[in-house]
């Protein structure tokens, strides 16, 4: 099935949470499934750090996203979880899912031409917080007349905005379902995002996020993906995978010479993201997890506080038993957040070889319990 | 007690084993306690990543490392455990501890200046391996009348030198005290290794290693090392130490704001850091850690084949349980191995909530094991 995004554009400029307005806000997403004449079957997917609204068909390209559109981007990254009779149902619901604001996918970021002069924002893009892009969504759902959410879902980075979503608009949701995420960061976390945004902002071509007319800031990019990598893959799924021949580098080493296979299997990953993806986004979507804080957002002082603006909703909560991404234990303190307030809540653990990764490659792992939540009351 | 280093200049060229040869190699070394008349009470410490020959006192310079040489570096790194009824107890033992070859602290290296016209080797100093860093060591061993060693240790990467030098030259030593270490390297460490080696080679100012004349690759080299602390410091002890105020640095960042303690209190390390050690010398060791390979060195399939020169030997391994950088179950293996070919081998896991710095840190964990040995057979 060949899919092709929509553009929705903002009727009024967009204050950022953190500071700065965007003049323009154009948000790219696609649509599977009908919606119901009551508009009261949606569901809305919130995509990874590194995915897009294409979630699922095939999509070939992408206005505005051509510089970043590569074949790697064609099939949708949820495919096996949308469609008919799969996790989400798109018989029974009407599934949407947006690129982020500050994306590099078609929604307005960093690379987008600013309205004034017509030249990429760069360093002129604001500061973009988990609140903004969900605000950025609601709106879009304004324009679409949904009122209420049937569910909203999103794994990994996905996920907190998922979680976002559901305790800022709580009356818009009644289904939440999140999947290898976490209730507030943890310090490894914290950190490992730290590394990556050094990375970034390390790199002698960065200039502050103005790169546009010169060379990008693949190098440190590329060392950003790596690092976030190696919490996504299992390092058995990793040493499986990295079997292949010892490929040295062309270029980015001159003293060192790779000595193991899995250091090509993680260059070749790296250098494989660059040519898809935006560092000036990475950055922000970085600071945007290293900022999210679901207490400071509602302003109360214990997230108890802030899940017991949730006691209509019903959550589905799925661990990942080796994800070291977010570990099963954050999930777990979720879930005990939630059921201190009396919101419903189930929690499964899917047992993998694969890692976090697992939300992208085992949909046999989470359909029955997705469809099962999305399709009845518990 | 102030000590001083000294100095020994190999009688010859040095061929390092992956080509290349060290036209002079000086090696720069401290020793405590007196040298018994039978020369058969040294013991040789090897030091972690970033330590040096200073192992014990007080000592304010070093001939050759001035642009190194920090208030940092005045304490000796294992003060708590060298000294008189100390776990290496000079009323008893000679113990030497030399800076490695390629190392920054007096030590030839790649800042050193090169024989031929006087300015630092750069990128003309090789490839070092383990055993090129044992083997320049007991040369000095030689100098000094040594033929056998009473006892080898060293903690991380110090404790990889001292398995190298004890499945080498098996008959040089009695008693191997590895502290933290593994038998060979594990995936997440050659994936974090990689990460640290990228950091720096991608650091614009690196310029294949010929950085003397200009900026170092400073940044490159404080997020290796940031990559690095977050595996010697136990999550919990960074975040207790991580409390203070959240200090913006002046520069690095131009795009992010740092936004929580964690941040500040990495950054902070990492500056400190750069300002005593030089991106050359760490890459050199990184790239050393990478190569680590004892069935390889010994030429041999496998590990069992390489302790089985061993059976005359002591070893007394140290587990922490909160290390994430040479996790216990590495240090399980090594005994596994040990055991399987009838090595004898006591292990101990002492319980910190400090991580893999414990062996720093908390003397009176391993004391006791330590001396037990040494002064003891069993």
């Amino acid at each position: 099935m060949n899919t092709e995004a929509q553009f929705y554009t903002l009727p009024e400029p967009f204050p950022c949470r953190a500071g700065g307005v965007i003049p323009e806000v154009t948000l790219a997403y696609e649509t599977y499934g009908e919606l119901s004449e009551a508009k009261d079957n949606a569901i809305l997917v919130f995509h990874a750090l590194s995915g897009s609204q294409h979630a699922a068909g095939t999509c070939s390209s992408v206005a505005g996203a051509e510089a970043y559109w590569t074949e790697e981007c064609h099939p949708g990254w949820w495919e096996s979880f949308i469609g008919p009779g799969r996790a989400l149902n798109t018989e029974k619901f009407f599934v949407i899912c947006v690129n982020y604001l500050g994306g590099c996918y078609g929604s307005t970021g960093p690379h987008s031409p600013h309205p004034d002069d017509g030249k990429p924002y760069g360093s002129r893009f604001p500061f973009v917080k988990t609140e903004d892009v969900v605000r950025s969504q609601a709106a879009l759902l304004d324009h679409m007349g949904i009122e209420k959410l049937h569910a909203v879902t999103g794994p990994s980075v996905g996920g907190l905005l998922c979680l976002t979503f559901a305790t800022l608009f709580p009356e818009r949701v009644d289904i939440v379902l999140p999947l290898g995420t976490g209730s507030k960061l943890s310090s490894l976390q914290r950190l490992q995002n730290f590394e990556q945004i050094t990375a970034i902002e390390s790199d002698f071509h960065f200039n502050g996020g103005d790169y546009y007319d010169g060379p990008a800031p693949q190098s440190g990019l590329m060392l950003a993906r790596m690092i976030a990598h190696k919490t996504y893959v299992s390092l058995e799924t990793m040493e499986n995978r990295a079997r292949g021949e010892l490929v040295q580098p062309r270029e980015g080493y001159s003293f060192y010479r790779l000595g193991h296979q899995i250091e090509s299997y993680m260059f070749h990953h790296g250098q494989k993201f660059i040519k898809r993806f935006d560092a000036n986004t990475y950055l922000r979507i970085m600071a945007m997890w290293q900022r999210f804080n679901l207490k400071k957002m509602i302003g109360v002082d214990t997230l108890q506080e802030v899940f017991s603006r949730c006691t209509h909703q019903r959550y589905m909560i799925f661990s990942i038993d080796t994800d070291v991404c977010f570990y099963p234990e954050e999930q777990a303190e979720l879930e005990r957040l939630l059921k201190e307030v009396g919101v419903r809540c189930l929690r499964i653990t899917v047992h993998s070889e694969k890692g976090h990764d697992s939300f992208l490659l085992e949909p046999d792992l989470f359909t029955p319990h997705i469809r099962y939540t999305l399709e009845n009351d518990w």
